[in-house]
């Protein structure tokens, strides 16, 4: 039960960087020549203009791009799923940029819990995030009818010209559901096409929808040919303002919405809608920059004859599981930054020196006076870590709070579902004798869960106390470590447990580790032990001194299922310096004891033990 | 004691592409303007020119570059740890690759065997690979004194242009201790500059060591200035033969041999002291393309100016752990090949159509007839799965055979420890015991190695069958699986092997899956039970249809040690689609049965029962 921290607001990033591809197209004899990425093909088409290309032997230079230039992307994300979806994306696209970037979060209170502290605690250098409130968006769009699985946060990319900052001047749009192959400044680059009516520049849409007659009564909106997708959109954003874009769409929204139900593709459709009468807004992008895996994807015209593929739009409701005959190299690229452990992103840029992200500098300046030398620097350092911090990763509804409300506290990994279950009435039982101790409020003290362990696989959960006694009695339970480290529990007193009626107090002794129940405030674990041994040890040693009384619960209990070592148990296990260095960490512990708590800690020196065995 | 197969010979790609990044530099007012990557700053510094650049409104077009042209590169790899090596730094090329590449190996024996069947079972498309002899090449290398880590195999790059096939017209020759972090294409673009004079392209040296009096009596090779670094090379094989590069190599040599004792860094002396001689062979490439980490290292001056590193280079001894105050920046880039899985890079290159790596294409039509509608849909993927393989990944020297010699075969993963360990003796018991029973000659058994369980982390492990019985008396030990299943060993008749003195005979029967000992040539395990449940079973059936013998050995016991449930036996306990699609399978092998032998697989087909726990 331990306090979480939710920092907010989190710094800009300044500098600037443009990094400027441009390409040529030539033919010569029998050979086919070949064109960089990121240029030429603005109808759509890659091959369009293949040889028909002029002989000149010069080309004007590109339009001059800032070295460091800061790229905006704004991102509108809903709900834990998309939080998800999103960190691939951003994944992919810091993966690859050479830029100091700044992300413009369109957020519900959900995902912004979620990437708020992603962000802040990822410390990526040359990374701004900024946050806007859908809720507050949400009357602009909701008056709008649609049938899209993006709901109405789809429709807010519309307005993003109004909810962005006014002197901000162009901006990337983003669906979460789009992965990076390339440097996210290649398409940057593309605003530098626009001609001077040009506000939007998007990608052809790679299905016949907007064709319309795809079954009897299909009436999509109206849109130029096959119309364009909106999963990657450049937006002039300064000449939209200027254009009364808002003004725009609503008149075409409204009109449209006389003859049609509803919009079908949500934003899409407006976009589609508004340009079918003002074909002069839109830039047409190269259609390698929104390969769209819809379900009747025509999108193979386009990769097939591109070497270079910049972005894949998982635009289909099935996602990674939509039905296409290449799926499985789109998969590869997704499940390359959906794996991808986002810590190695913590890169400097160099050449675009930026100030480090908040919090990083300390870590930064910390870490540098560590001494790679010293047994326990793998210890000192990864106590400096700051971990990225996903809350909640899967969609969880937070219960309204009870009083005397108790959290479980649990570590795992992927791989390893919990390994200590409570007893099924744990929670109601600590609750009620929370406020019978009048916890918190009279009596300051730790609760002790008595633990116990199956050897077994498979197992029937005792019910009740009666049930794991019997279990205990059978052989098929034991009271926690009891055959290889019995020391840790023995102060619960199990002997005295078994007829217990009410609680009773216990008095520290050395290595005692019983799990306990502790007020918010209590003290913290020593980040000092990371590694295997004496965390749990530590923290008691704490909970003692601070003169907390240790409460053993008569009708508690949790059972340890069995699993294989931890990779830090093994080599505690054998490991020599390993167990020095715990050593070393539990002397330089009981020294800021004895300054903390001068005398009253002697107690706790005169116990240590040399090391034994696992604690 | 399953066969490894181990095919040679890889086929190679055929079609051509070729990536072009070129750049330009320009300035104007106030602003400072980029340079895109891969382009200028030939003379090794990416700020040299900046600004001094003229303004004409058109530069001429890049050299023209075939489209899907075919990239060589050659490596020289000797042993276990440089086998690991060049596959991480062969990940990094693939992942940005968009051309087809061809490897050229020159390995020792270790080497081909680890590379050649990682090669043939990664099937990559588009990648071809040829591998040549060092042991042959080494009489060419072997007279020259050297003091370097990389021993004689470093200087084997001096004979790459006699060594390579004739008609190989340019190569990229790579150290197995870089990294990329670009496309390999934008190295390869840099031919293009190369005067008609011109054969070898590399970096400058990004330390002092050639400038002298390091310390007293440093006396380094001649080289022009800092000299260059060869862990990065463009060599022009043709103009190099056609210039005796042979001869040239071999005089400057053996001249300087006369005063210098030995060469300190291998073949980047003789390469120096030759370009000293001839400056006029080298084009010195832009410094990003081997930006070195060694020990005393300015590569600083190139990376903190230059906003895109192409290539890294580890060539301090100290590799990883080399000490640089950017190091954390450079390791990310490593461990993110080091950490990526393989299996993602087995993707077609779109836009450059090339024929399917041997093997591919069946495996690619078995996939694309699969349902993925089908309950079983994942196990008949994973079937067809090929695995990349990487034979001895540890330093492994394979012990002489010996007669009637045994092999243990075991599985595990990264990170959890085997889980059966074999009684002490077992090895010299086991070929006693196929020798007296003259298996393989004479008899045609499966030889019984009874399985017991341990429940306890820390185990003292029996050293005979007598203490083992006491452990089993005491209950520290059980029968394997005598809780959860039983009759998977039952068979195995326990008690009558507490007092057998001699093999005995036992019968088939349901379920039964004991571990066994089998000549080479007994039947593989089926595929189809890929997932939890039935394989050991399955290959049972099989060696008793085939008229195996089962004996079980009185002396022969193995310990099963704790572990966590793995991940599909989590998912057959938790997911009736699984038992359903094992049940399937089942069915399948049994009707399998029933073609290969007739009426004599009845019984198993009688026997079998409906599912009713883990198999």
């Amino acid at each position: 039960m331990l306090p979480r921290g939710r920092p907010r607001a989190l710094g800009a990033a300044a500098l600037l960087l443009l990094l400027l591809l441009i390409g040529f197209l030539l033919f010569g004899g029998d050979l086919e020549y070949w064109r960089p990425p990121g240029a030429g093909a603005l109808d759509g088409d890659p091959s369009a203009d293949r040889g028909g290309h002029n002989h000149s032997d010069c080309v004007p230079p590109p339009p001059p791009l800032r070295r460091c230039e800061l790229l905006h992307v704004a991102i509108v994300c809903a709900g834990h799923n998309s939080s998800r979806d999103l960190v691939t994306l951003v994944k992919s696209v810091l993966f690859y940029r050479k830029n100091p970037l700044h992300f413009h979060l369109v957020t519900d209170a959900v995902a912004r819990n979620i990437l708020e502290m992603l962000f802040y605690t990822w410390m990526v250098p040359a990374v701004g995030v900024s946050f806007y409130d859908a809720e507050e968006l949400k009357p602009q769009v909701s008056w709008i009818p649609n049938k899209h699985y993006s709901g109405l946060y789809g429709l807010m990319k519309l307005v993003l010209p109004a909810a962005l900052p006014p002197d901000l001047a162009r901006v990337i749009v983003l669906d979460t559901d789009v992965t990076f192959a390339s440097d996210i400044a290649e398409l940057w680059a593309l605003f530098a096409h626009f001609s001077d009516e040009q506000v939007i520049g998007l990608v052809e849409n790679q299905s016949d929808w907007y064709l319309g007659n795809l079954w009897r009564n299909h009436r999509p909106w109206p849109a130029l040919g096959r119309g364009f997708n909106t999963g990657v959109i450049l937006l002039r954003l300064d000449r939209l303002r200027q254009a009364g874009w808002g003004q725009m769409w609503k008149l075409t929204a409204t009109r449209e919405l006389l003859t049609l139900p509803a919009t079908s593709l949500a934003d899409q459709d407006i976009f589609n809608a508004v340009i079918k009468e003002h074909p002069e807004l839109v830039q047409t992008l190269p259609c390698i920059w929104n390969v769209q895996l819809s379900d009747h994807t025509l999108a193979e015209r386009c990769y097939s004859e591109a070497s270079d593929l910049k972005v894949i739009h998982w635009n289909s409701p099935k996602k990674l599981r939509v039905k296409n005959k290449h799926v499985g190299y789109f998969r590869n690229l997704h499940l390359t930054f959906l794996g991808y452990d986002g810590n190695l992103l913590r890169r400097e840029l160099f050449g675009c020196p930026s100030p480090p992200p908040s919090g990083a500098e300390q870590v930064q300046r910390a870490l540098a006076h560590l001494d790679e030398e010293d047994a326990c620097f793998e210890f000192r350092q990864q106590q400096l870590t700051v971990h990225r911090v996903h809350l909640t990763f899967l969609p969880h509804e937070p219960p309204s709070p009870r009083p005397h409300d108790v959290t479980l506290v649990a570590q795992l990994s992927m791989d390893r579902d919990i390994d200590f279950l409570p007893a099924y009435s744990l929670y109601d039982y600590l609750r009620a004798s929370i406020e019978q101790l009048k916890l918190g409020s009279e009596r300051k003290a730790a609760l002790v869960v008595p633990a116990f362990e199956t050897l077994h696989y498979r197992f029937r959960f005792p019910s009740s106390k009666a049930e794991l006694l019997a279990l205990l009695d059978s052989g098929s339970l034991y009271t926690f470590r009891y055959h290889e480290w019995p020391r840790g529990h023995a102060p619960t007193d199990y002997a005295r447990w078994r007829e217990a009626q009410t609680p009773y107090r216990v008095q520290w002794a050395a290595d005692y580790e019983p799990y306990v129940v502790v007020p918010r405030d209590c003290p913290r674990y020593d980040p000092r032990f990371v590694g295997f041994g004496w965390n749990k040890v530590a923290h008691i040693v704490e909970l003692d001194a601070q003169e907390y009384e240790l409460l053993v619960l008569p009708e508690a209990f949790t059972i340890h299922l069995p699993h294989a070592p931890s990779l830090d148990i093994s080599r505690f296990r054998s490991s020599p310096t390993y167990r020095d260095c715990l050593q070393v960490l539990k002397e330089e512990f009981h020294q800021d004891l004895s300054r903390h708590y001068g005398a009253a800690a002697l107690k706790y020196l005169t116990a240590l033990q040399p090391p034994q065995g696992p604690a």
